[in-house]
C-alpha cells in the first residue's frame, strides 16, 4: 500500500495491512537474530535466541498460511516500527564496550522486539475474530503464544541464569 | 552518547542510557498524542488518550526525580525505536479512508507503544534491583503499572467499547 493513497478502506483493508506489517517484521527479525547470536556471550543467552529464530522461521510459514487462507499472496509492507528497534539494538550493541553489560542490554532490547510483537498478535487476533476469520485466528494465537513464551524465558535469563548479575560484578 | 563510541562501560552506564531513552520517547509520546486524540472519533477513545497524556507527563516529572536521586541532569538520548513506532502511527493514519477503521488502527497503535514502554520499564526496574538504586525502583514501578493500566483500557475500548464492531460494520 502506498503512503497517504488512503488505500485502507475497510477493517479488511487493515487487517491485510496488518499482516503485512507482521510479516515483513518477522522477516527483518530472522536478519538481525544471527547478529544478536553472535553478540551474546552467555550460553543460555545465544541458546534462547537460536532456539527463538528457528522459531521465527516457522512462525513466518503460519503467517504464509493465513495470507493463503484469505486468498492472498504474502507480502510485506515497510514496517519503520521493528526497522527503528532493530536500529536501537544494533546502537546499543555498537556502544557497549563490555560483553556482560552487552548480554544484558540484548536480553532488553529482545524483549521490546517481543513486546512489539505481542501487541501486533493481541491486535490481530481480535480484529480477525470480528471480522469471523476463526479459521486463521489458530495461526495468529500460535504466534502470540509463542512470543509470550520467549519474553518468559529471557526474564529468566536475565534474573535466574545470571545476566544480569554478572552484568553488574 | 555517540554513535559507536563505546561510551558504555558498565551496567550504571546502560542504566542512565536506558533512563535516557524513556526518557526521550515519553517526551515524544506527549507531542504524538495530540494528533491520535485529535484523529480519534469514538469518544471512548479520545478520552483514554487525553487521561494519558495528561499521565505521561507526570510521568515524565518521575522520570526527572529517577535523574535527580542519581545525581544526573535529565536527558534525551535517540531512540529508534520511538521513532519508528510513531512514525508508523503516522503513516497508517495518512492511509486509513474510514473514521471507524482509523479508531480501530489507532487503538493498535497506542498499545504498541504501550508494549513498547512496558517492555523498558521492566528492563529498567530489574537493572534498578539490581544495582541497588532501591530509591528509584518505586517511580519506574509506578510508571509500569500506569501503561500496563492504559495498554488494558484501550483493550476496553477496542473489545467492550465497540471500536473494533464499529470498523467492522
Amino acid at each position: 500500500m502506498g503512503l497517504f493513497t488512503k488505500d485502507i478502506k475497510t477493517m479488511e483493508d487493515m487487517f491485510l495491512h496488518g499482516l503485512q506489517d507482521i510479516y515483513y517484521a518477522e522477516k527483518q527479525i530472522t536478519k538481525a537474530l544471527p547478529k544478536m547470536i553472535e553478540q551474546a556471550t552467555n550460553r543460555d543467552l545465544s541458546a534462547g535466541l537460536r532456539a527463538h529464530l528457528e522459531e521465527t522461521e516457522k512462525q513466518i510459514e503460519r503467517l504464509e498460511k493465513v495470507f493463503e487462507k484469505l486468498g492472498k499472496t504474502p507480502k510485506g509492507v515497510d514496517c519503520p516500527a521493528i526497522d527503528g528497534l532493530i536500529k536501537e539494538a544494533d546502537q546499543t550493541a555498537a556502544e557497549v564496550d563490555d560483553k556482560s553489560v552487552l548480554d544484558a542490554a540484548i536480553v532488553g532490547n529482545a524483549q521490546a522486539v517481543e513486546h512489539y510483537e505481542i501487541a501486533r498478535y493481541g491486535t490481530l487476533i481480535a480484529w480477525a475474530e470480528e471480522l469471523g476469520h476463526d479459521d486463521v485466528v489458530r495461526f495468529l494465537t500460535t504466534n502470540l503464544n509463542e512470543e509470550k513464551a520467549t519474553n518468559t524465558k529471557l526474564n529468566t535469563i536475565a534474573l535466574r541464569k545470571g545476566v544480569n548479575k554478572k552484568a553488574v560484578a
